[in-house]
């Protein structure tokens, strides 16, 4: 199988688990849930729910039980999307060339869909703990996921985010603390609550724990150097739109370059801690090279 | 015991676990922890918590140990009045008598405020969960108090009535559906939660619930009225601004006299309903005595 295929094979898997677990867009009141699935499918990598169940297999387990935990994660990181694209905050008209939610459903309704989602994915985690044999660690994965989406986590990455626009752009512990929080936590945690849930043995924990920062490092560089040097089209959103709001980004502070180099030596990092793990961990190569083969 | 020195006792109390609860406002970035602190301690009456406790009490059990629980219900509720007082949702610059959330953080703060405190619930959630004996008994209650936040609950009332504002104010069923879902179906999962942590039978739990209903019905009816004759300092909000923006209020649909009817008759009911408990069931019939005294 190849990246494509495999990439494909996954987010249908996803797609189609998130499908059957969002409540349906005629449940009344139909205004919010149409809202939320809107966002939800609105042509979203499932990189997290991806990771989520790849981890698993690299521990040597089916990862198809652990969908309501991958589609939890991805509704979590579809409110943390609404919610930054607001005119209060990143104030962003697309994304993925679609419209984001508050410019088809309004501020007041995109910001209920992004607490509606943040809330039921932890109803979707609770009824998951309820069902999970091992008790302790169900619970141990919905605290971690908690205080991942948080503000030691990605709310504390976006609030440094938000007060630094506009500020200096030289600060390089800055930079590196809004992406290990905004982006970095929720990568991390999804590859953790794979690896948990799978019985992961605190060295395999440690090794996908590894793994995941390297993981969210070479993709928040690539994210970057996307900006600066993609295109409109691949993106959908305006190139240089960070840049212009003047933000803390690795090509402004580290150059192209050296951005490359940073991006390349995360992916060998990432591939080095795969080594000691026993089950496939190609499906985790994978998503690496998908990292390298974003175009820019 | 009376009414008031009660109140003040419980609230102190809770007031106090909040304290212990609470990220500290230094805790890096500490402008998202001062907000969320502005507003969980800007002189809100504890009354989810409160009830939270009473209904373990009604049980005859200790309600000590239920803080956690009964704080997680309080940031809940707290993080709904920041993101309904935005200028996109209710548009509110005061609460309590004091300047609302966005005010004084402004509004992409506040709305970082709301979601990290939604957020910080579940973790106070899980990490009680982890170590509550009964597990089965803390995934219900978690899982009941997303379903009571989410779309079938608090947000679906919130969602109605934006929807409905400046609409025509003749709809009955629409009132009643905004009500029980909007401050309703947190009142109530406030006494299961407590009663389920408590150990209640299914009796006493159909009791609670009751109970919960008619007390949620009464508070509405009472903060209605309060805004159509209470006066500016009392409330903490300017009076009006309800029937200003054309919202559905019991007054506006039944007039003043029925609606303080229709409030002693859900008292009664609840009163009715406290019967069947074993326990102490007198802080409940204070909290029904509170709604009475409230000046309308």
């Amino acid at each position: 199988m190849d990246l494509k295929a495999y990439l494909q094979e996954r987010s249908t898997l996803v797609e189609q688990a998130l499908q059957d677990l969002m409540p349906a867009k005629e449940v009344y009141p139909p205004q919010i849930h149409e809202a939320m699935h809107y966002s939800v499918f609105a042509g979203g990598k499932r990189l997290r729910p991806i990771l989520c169940l790849a981890a698993a297999e690299a521990i040597d387990k089916d990862y198809k039980p652990l969908l309501p935990v991958a589609c939890a994660l991805e509704m979590i990181h579809t409110y943390s999307l609404i919610h930054d694209d607001l005119p209060v905050m990143d104030d962003d008209d697309y994304r993925r060339g679609k419209l984001t939610n508050h410019k088809v459903y309004g501020e007041g309704m995109a910001v209920l869909a992004g607490d509606a989602l943040l809330t039921y994915a932890f109803e979707i985690l609770a009824g998951y703990g309820q069902k999970y044999e091992k008790q302790a660690v169900a619970w141990q994965v919905l605290r971690e996921i908690a205080v991942a989406a948080g503000t030691e986590g990605m709310i504390g990455g976006q609030v440094v985010d938000l007060e630094s626009a506009g500020k200096e752009l030289a600060d390089k512990e800055l930079l590196t603390y809004i992406h290990t929080h905004k982006t970095g936590a929720l990568f991390c945690v999804s590859l953790r609550a794979g690896a948990l849930l799978a019985g992961a043995n605190p060295e395999e924990l440690a090794c996908l724990t590894l793994y995941a920062e390297k993981f969210g490092l070479a993709f928040q560089i690539t994210d970057d150097l996307l900006d600066v040097v993609g295109d409109q089209k691949k993106l959908g959103k305006p190139i240089g739109s960070d840049t212009k709001m003047n933000k803390l980004t690795y090509p402004a502070l580290y150059g192209i370059e050296k951005s490359r180099e940073l991006v390349q030596e995360a992916v060998e990092e990432a591939v080095a801690a795969l080594a000691k793990l026993s089950g496939e961990t190609k499906p985790l190569e994978f998503l690496l090279r998908y990292l390298l083969e974003r175009e820019f």
